[in-house]
């Protein structure tokens, strides 16, 4: 097996110079690299895989950015995105960053300091609350949101909370309540945006007393379930901006009497698995989860070879899968 | 900022030396070497952050297999050694292996060429399917088996199936089916142990045509259930060795007309968030998913620092938690 030495004497330069373009090749004249590059390849130097990355100037892997990992939605992407890096020969380097901007920063930096080669980032874009885009960081975001200053793979947000709603309006529902993510949260704020276009299409006024946020777990949407079970007139409908919430929302309406969805429909967002499991089986947005993971570790992939040509915004097509929650407004109450 | 020169110059040795005391330091007398760390820490030499690694014989970073992340338990486990993990300032590098021993085996080659320090495995220990123990891996299994050769973290399986099973027999059922994991899966195996023993020790012969086997997915629940459903004399509770399973065998129950738990029980294990959620609520084994991800963690730290001592197999505590999915055996069958 050849040594640092053999590359030294092979290019012709001392060993300091061909340790420096191991480690540090922008150090190194690029006569010199040529060179030992050349002696390399000649003699198949090969010090141990550590020292291989910076031959290549490749670490073989890639940072995703994941708020909570032990969300479904966001395991089902990664599950898509470690299918392209595996094939590519990649490992993943999860960081789990609880919505933390300092395990951000970490995360970022392997990249910066080249210990991994890119980056995919599952926490949709804030304007005022965000590392990226940044330069010497090759990233993408995945399952984001609309106005990402960067490269994106996602749903169309907006498109699929109108769609939703039109829906429940073309059901005879007037009274379309909501269970909303944190009010700040980008997708929270993209298919609020949905909620009120199609209400105004229809000519029904926004009615701000119909809207209580959750958290997107099953806790925030039982709890906030609450809120409109104990209204003198309850909505007809709840629009829940995650499925997470929807089923909780569920197990809280029928623990007060109400029946899903004869007396109040129910509509969820993402298509877990669980969706269609939930009693009844849940009305809602099946989103790509896996595809908008193997598209994103597709598209870093592209960017880091520098092979990616034209648009780095992906809008990945959504469907809407009408289930057992949602039925005709109540008579009743029209 | 010094240079691999001027480390050299320090410790009086060559560059060639140091360079070699760098990246491969088992070549290198420990006399020599010793002087190439006091010279590294006296002039405070930071290559950069991958030649770092080499300095201290640490890639940073652990290796953690698993099955499938997108299955709920498993990111569980996984959020609680990220926990740990990050405390420490280690990287989570995320094998997900699909069951495939090839794929495994390119994680822990990560390990043997010291890209990664350690690694915890969340499948099961097979004898005759297992990459692990091996030498310079050190390695931890987490939410295992009994019998498992190298240091885990896990519950008792069997004495947790067959609490779950003398609480249902407590309850007047004698035909208690049960929706296994594949026959092969450690996980199933111990578990069956569970039941046997339960049913044994009550005076109820063992009856192979009460056991279905699933994989472990709301699926296969959902379709070993009709099983049951068709059956002359369908049993009087269903022992599910898992959430998902419990929670699709539920689904499909109803949907034949079962009503859960009047004419049938269901239990499940694992105590998935969703299973609180389930209507009805599922009694179920809560496993300490989190908590055995830390201490997988903690133990593999501890491996890797040399400062073990004693066991290195952990059982934690697990509980048995009594929900709605279950209830008296009906009068009529018994």
């Amino acid at each position: 097996m050849s040594t640092i030495r053999d590359v030294s004497k092979q290019a012709g330069l001392s060993i300091a110079t061909v340790s420096r373009a191991l480690s540090t090749p922008e150090k190194v004249s690029p006569e010199s690299l040529k060179r030992v590059q050349a002696a390399i390849e000649k003699l198949q130097y090969r010090p141990n895989m550590l020292s291989q990355k910076f031959r290549y100037n490749s670490a073989n892997s890639i940072v995703v950015l994941v708020p909570n990992i032990a969300n479904l939605f966001f395991s089902t992407v990664i599950s898509g995105i470690e299918n392209v890096a595996q094939k590519r020969g990649f490992n993943v380097l999860l960081g789990d960053t609880r919505d933390s901007m300092q395990r951000e920063q970490e995360f970022v930096h392997l990249v910066e300091t080249r210990q991994a080669d890119g980056l995919i980032q599952l926490r949709p874009y804030k304007a005022n609350n965000s590392l990226l885009p940044k330069a010497h960081v090759t990233a993408v975001n995945a399952s984001g949101c609309e106005n990402t200053p960067y490269p994106t793979v996602r749903i169309d947000n907006v498109a699929a909370a109108q769609e939703v709603m039109r829906y429940l309006i073309s059901l005879g529902h007037k009274r379309i309540g909501m269970i909303s993510g944190l009010k700040d949260n980008p997708h929270a704020i993209d298919r609020m945006r949905g909620y009120k276009a199609a209400l105004a299409e229809a000519g029904i006024e926004f009615d701000p007393a119909l809207v209580t946020e959750g958290d997107f777990t099953l806790w925030s949407g039982l709890n906030a379930s609450g809120h409109f079970s104990r209204m003198p007139t309850p909505p007809t409908a709840l629009f829940c901006m995650n499925d997470e919430m929807a089923i909780g929302a569920i197990k809280g309406l029928k623990s007060k009497g109400f029946r899903v969805p004869e007396d109040i429909s129910v509509t969820g967002f993402d298509d877990l698995e669980f969706a269609k499991y939930s009693d009844p089986a849940l009305t809602t947005i099946a989103q790509p989860a896996g595809k908008i993971g193997e598209k994103a570790a597709e598209l870093l992939f592209q960017l880091l070879d520098g092979t990616h040509e034209g648009s780095t915004e992906f809008v990945l097509p959504y469907e809407f899968v009408i289930r057992q929650s949602t039925g005709p407004a109540p008579q009743q109450q029209n």
